[in-house]
């Protein structure tokens, strides 16, 4: 089915599914979860065949890690369908609702925003995860998948639509873009008589070509060279702990710490004698030259590297004066994702609160906890670092745009 | 000075007003508004160069209107900025705080966009509205104006600069494109990496140049291709009041009526008897082939009426079956802005609600409330007509974003 096609469809689907109970949503994910678990087996032949293609083509380990699954990824699949099925419906209801003097009632209700589009890259969990959001908040979603898991996600697209149509899930709810060309990404970018936004998942490239290309309204997600600055009036022990968590609990993703500021008072002492969890794990450090000066096993970082997402056991260290230069450098070099301060001064907490430009700013605390989950939204369709309409982790109520309902009784202006 | 200097001097600018308290910015906008009054001559002299310059090139009487200004006109400007200063500010606070499982407090706090550029066409007092909605939100503005106002444009933005920065302004927070080329243009809606949202504001022909061309992200608005639905249920005298309003009142804004949808049951009776008053006003009626038989002065409608928005004393007229062809008409030819139905039927009344997806939807209204001020948002920068980040009319709540504050005590994940 070509680009266009899965549009005309989506959108169709996309008003059945604009004003259906969650009862019925509900039913349609909690079918879509148990056929996934009891056709596990086609599933994984699906994807034993991309897996032998990608093996082929050389693909790297960690992205063959990715694409795998197994019975018991097949199960967390299902049991994520489950998990957005028990959240609570963000549609139909109002913000607010107010009375004017004129005598209207005007309630700003929410409501979907009707077909999303979603480009991302080889893990095939996405495929499920994506379309339970869509179809909890009342979209119809449009799927383009990375070629390495074509035949996996063909495999779990038809599974899902055949069992949500039996609990009413409208043909062309969840539509896969099987073209998995360049071109056919492009015409997704393009579709504006059909798509209401774009949510782009993966690596700078793909969030460059979509910001580049589409037409649509893009929600840009996940880039994160994200900073922890350990203050002069830091506790340098919480300060170790929170750099080794941010830097290497799990290295490859955007929330992940990927550079180091240190305040010149504290920098001898916490250089020399806090980085220790770091070189045990085998985290390679690229310092400024003041940081080279005081770690002995690091390289000299150059001018690329402060600006470099990593996703790897890398970390820049650099030497700074204090908040003022801290605050500026990370404004000046960050991707507005999370940012981290260790301080015990209350000031200078409330400062970097204030004046840091980023989708999560945290005192004392691991940037890590930039997710979804972690800050109890029960699930996320991927973390936005754009302003417009999202920032940070979106779960369901960010898949959903509002409408003015106005209740008059003969009223004119 | 060039688009990318106005960026980077806007983005600069952009950090100092984002932490302004709320005092600062009003005084602000006060002296901005009493050098407005205060140097009303000048203002007039240069708006009396663009005049006499359109008026050499012919523009229509309409747009000339719109070109002039005259002392009350300039009155009118600083009170509407007096008027924003009025405003609660909307940055600062949190719209709310959870304290999750592991005791980190993470608040949601809601700061300014960052920079807003602005493409309009010939209103001068666009100028003052959009850069007071702009300051009092904590935004810098890069204001594009036509080429009609341009001497206006400069006049006004240069006094509210200069007596914005005697209160602490900072320099480049009002930033104007002073070459008003197509090439200047284009170079703004490509200028990633100092605005962050673009809104363009005029007609159809602007709009979608900006959807084309845009790679920063953009709110579209104003395009309004409205409908009334009067219902076989409806009042028909209240209904032939509302689309005389709707369509009269002012014919060439984008919340008109432009289509009138009529229920067969009652289509004799009202086309017959209830268009008098849009008759009296020399109204156009184009009708579909049903709609011509009953009303004798209609011309025949083609079939680009119907997606037509005249902005003009023109209506197109449908005779319709009732509720289900009018709202699958009115969501297959709309524009997603105003709807209204007229009718005394509950369940139809609260079904078009539901099913007619647009902006605003209203039930006994006339679609010409949809409007910052007439929804007590206290002021607009424009309707939003697309479904991501805004819809509707945008206030000051629509020129900002979110920003999560976590509070911790060491927490790692």
């Amino acid at each position: 089915m070509d680009v266009r096609t899965l549009g005309v469809r989506a959108k169709a689907a996309s008003f059945a599914l604009m004003t259906m109970g969650t009862e019925q949503k509900n039913k349609i994910l909690f079918a879509m979860a148990d056929a996934l678990e009891s056709r596990t087996e086609a599933i994984l032949s699906a994807n034993e065949e991309d897996v032998v293609a990608a093996e082929k083509k050389g693909i790297s380990k960690a992205m063959l890690d990715r694409l795998s699954l197994s019975p018991d990824r097949i199960a967390d699949m299902a049991n994520g369908l489950r998990d957005v099925a028990a959240l609570p419906d963000p549609i139909g209801g109002a913000d607010n609702m107010v009375r004017r003097p004129n005598g209207l009632l005007i309630a700003k209700r929410r409501v979907p925003l009707g077909v999303i589009a979603i480009i991302y890259e080889a893990r095939p969990n996405v495929t499920a995860d994506a379309a339970g959001l869509c179809i909890k908040s009342g979209n119809a979603v449009i799927l383009r998948g990375g070629s390495e898991a074509i035949r996996t996600n063909i495999a779990v697209v038809r599974l899902m639509n055949a069992a949500g149509a039996e609990e009413g899930l409208p043909a062309g709810a969840i539509g896969l873009v099987e073209d998995t060309s360049r071109e056919s990404a492009t015409e997704l970018m393009r579709l504006n008589e059909y798509v209401d936004v774009l949510i782009p998942r993966g690596g700078a490239g793909l969030i460059r070509s979509v910001v580049q290309n589409a037409t649509v309204p893009v929600i840009e997600t996940g880039l994160g060279n994200c900073h922890v600055y350990v203050d002069d009036e830091a506790d340098l022990n919480m300060a170790e702990r929170i750099i080794h968590n941010a830097k290497c609990s799990r290295p490859a993703v955007c929330n992940a710490a990927e550079k180091l500021l240190v305040a010149r008072p504290v920098a001898k002492d916490f250089l020399e004698n806090g980085l220790e969890q770091l070189r045990a794990r085998g985290v390679e450090l690229r310092g400024c030259e003041e940081a080279c000066a005081l770690i002995p096993w690091a390289v000299p970082a150059n001018a690329d590297d402060w600006f470099t997402e990593y996703d790897d056991l890398i970390l820049a260290v650099k030497v700074v004066d204090g908040i003022d230069e801290a605050i500026s450098w990370i404004n000046g070099h960050g991707t507005r994702h999370s940012e981290c301060i260790v301080t015990e001064n209350y000031s200078k907490a409330l400062r970097f609160m204030d004046e840091v430009d980023a989708a999560a700013v945290y005192v004392n605390a691991s940037t890590r906890f930039t997710d979804g989950g972690e800050f109890g939204l029960g699930a996320e369709i991927g973390i936005s670092t754009q302003k417009l309409h999202a920032r940070g982790p979106m779960g369901l109520n960010e898949l959903t745009s509002v409408k003015y309902c106005v209740f008059g009784n003969g009223q004119i202006r």
